[in-house]
Formats: structure tokens, sequence, C-alpha cells
């Protein structure tokens, strides 16, 4: 399908790191698209119509057709677009890719979350878990600059949120002392410029991640 | 790669959805495969060493290289042995499928878990949530047989687990009545001699999903 034909949009907001993995996914492919910014706290017919079941952002609608969940949308535009792999082409490569994906999204986030949720005694267990976490994450570049290899891929797209969110939650457990695999990889993703164009105002976003997590710690559960 | 230089192995346990999940898989491909039953309690050598960040089942060695996590097996699986297709080929109706898989494993089954944790107007609560979940599910079979189509494919083996849960948490929510097309699908599923295979007998079953939820309801938290 010639690119003339191709309808793109993405529905996100600018601070989520959940359509800044499509974002990036997209612009590695070159695929123009139009970003279409949700205003979260009033949802537009639009967002309520392509994710009804969710009624979240990110979504891609390509021609009319929806789709939800950012890894789902990572793996369609991987398969609709072929050049510029994201995920390896290797059944297994591409099977431990998504290991760490699902790794990323459902251990280390949670667990981060739970950082700025706890207090005391418990928040000190919690911190030795999430540590443990990017243990073993890191342990995965062995001496690479990317997740992906000598280039970023699917891993590094989904990892991306680590790059502002240490800086409010990391305190003196995320350090370059401690982790210098990821910080050196936090550096080379540093050095793309088409990742740099996806990351939004430092000081606007790291005020709007320290509001969520001020949020999280003072709302009486 | 000819059929005698395959090893498969399969680390599972007998009552888990989740190696169920891979066992149908298989077998719909015809791939021969050595089953190996562990023990949640002892966990053998070889599972801590092909699981070593979760620890858990199931995990399919393939010529002795492991991949964990069972939606990634599926589409490990579906990758490696392309007859029979598993997921749909079209890019779009390939991202619908995943996107409810991860519906069930992420939305309903954490909901059906919370119906055996919760009592009183709270249960109440969390019955009305998971009947809408397993509405919106079940508009997705729209009159086809299976989610797949007229054949089973990747949502309908994510979803194997409802045929015998129901029976310990459906109480009077989950019935033939209220849901005509997911009762329909469970029935269609029994007519099919390679899942009859991999269902384990139905008492026996029964009795160790019923001891999950009672010790999770008994359990102080």
């Amino acid at each position: 399908m010639a690119d003339q034909e191709q309808v793109v949009k993405l529905y996100g907001t600018w601070a989520s790191p959940f359509s800044q993995r499509i974002e990036i996914a997209l612009k590695l492919k070159g695929v123009p698209f139009e970003y279409i910014e949700e205003d979260l706290i009033n949802k537009s017919p639009s967002l309520l119509k392509y994710n009804p079941v969710h009624k979240k952002i990110p979504v891609l609608v390509h021609n009319d057709k929806p789709v939800a969940e950012s890894l789902v949308i990572l793996e369609y535009i991987d398969e609709t677009w072929k050049n510029n792999p994201i995920l390896p082409l290797d059944p297994h490569e591409k099977a431990t890719a998504r290991f760490w994906a699902s790794f990323i999204d459902n251990k280390i986030l949670a667990t981060a979350v739970k950082i700025g949720l706890c207090k005391g005694e418990e928040k000190e267990v919690v911190i030795l878990e999430v540590c443990e976490q990017l243990k073993m994450l890191e342990q995965q570049l062995n001496g690479k600059d990317f997740f992906g290899g000598d280039k970023i891929g699917f891993v590094d797209i989904v990892a991306f949120w680590f790059q502002i969110t240490h800086e409010v939650l990391g305190g003196d457990f995320f350090t370059p002392e401690k982790f210098p695999g990821l910080f050196e990889w936090i550096g080379k993703l540093q050095e793309i410029d088409l990742v740099n164009e996806c990351r939004p105002p430092r000081e606007k976003h790291l005020a709007y991640v320290r509001g969520i997590f001020e949020c999280l710690i003072n709302t009486p559960k």
C-alpha cells in the first residue's frame, strides 16, 4: 500500500511513557502520523469510540481501524511496516524480547509504583525487590549498547520510561555506581535524535511524574 | 529442521490453565513433546535453571533453549511451527487477538481472583465488574463458534480456563441464560478431542481449584 493511502493517527498524552513508545516506533519506521493529544480528565468521544474497553491511551488508528494497548500496538507496527525491525526476526530471540517487555510492564513497573506507595520498612523491602529486578534486566544488556543489540529495539522502547522516572523515585538506590549498565544505556538513548524528539520538556515532565507519585502517596486508601 | 532433530519439553503442572494452553497449542501443531510434571512445592533444579526469573511453569524447552510465560510461548510455537496457525495472519486481526488475550489475563483473571477474596457488598461490586468484562468478551464471538472463527485459535486457548473455574466461582451469575454465547463456546470446545485430551480429570480438577479459592478466602491478609 502506498504511503499516500495510509492514514495513521496516534491518540496519546505528552507525558505518557506508553504513548511515547508508539511515537518512537512510528518514527523508527518513518511512518508519517497525526498525533492527537488527549485530555485524560475530559476524554474525547474519539478515544471512547476507538478504545471502548479500556478508555485509555495510546490508541493507534490505521485507516480507521483502531489498535489499543502499547505492546500490542508495537507488534502491529512492526508487522505492518517491515523496515527497521523492532523485534528480532529469530523466533527465540523474539520470545526473549517479549519476555523482558512483559517483565518490565508487569514486574518492574508494578514494583516502582509500590515504592511511591510505601513508607518505612515496607519501602525498604520494595526497594530491594526493584533493585533485584533491575539487576536481572541489566544483565540482559551484557555489554551491548541496547537491549536490541547495536540499535534500539522492542525492549529499549518498552524500558524508555526509566530515563525519567528514576529521577523522581531513584533516590540513592538507582545510581550509576549500582547500575552502570543501565546508566550507560540511558546515555546511549540520549544520543539518538529520533528518541530525543519523543522526550517531553524535562522540567515539565519531572513535575508531572512527581505530581502522580505525590498524589499516590497522599491519597487515602 | 526435520522432526527427529527436535527435542521439545514442556514443564507444567496438571491443573494449571497456563500449562494447558501450551499442551493444546503443541497438539494443534502436531509437535511431539515430553511433558514433565513439576511439583510446585518442591521445584526441580531444571525448572529453576530454565526460568530463573519467575521460577514458574509453564516453560517450553526447545532444543535446550527455554521460553517462559504462556502468552510468549504460544507466540513462539506459532512462529516456529507454521502449520495450523493459532494467531490470525492479518496484522489487525492478530492485534485484536492479542488485545483480548491480554484482557483475559490482566482483567478477567484478576477480577475472578477478587471474587474469591471479597465478601458481602464488595463481592457484589466485583461480580458486576466481571460480568461486564465477560459480556465484552462474549460480544467478540458474534455468532462464531470460536473466537478464532470456525476453529480454535489464540483467544480460545487463552480463555480455556473458563470451562472449569466458572463451576467453582460462577454461582448464579455465570449461567447459560446470562452468557449464552460463552456457554455455547464452552460446548464447542468440549467437542474437540485434542482439547479434551488436555483436560484434567474433572472431579480432581474441581477439588484443586476449590482448594485454591478456599485458601485465598481463609488466609489472613
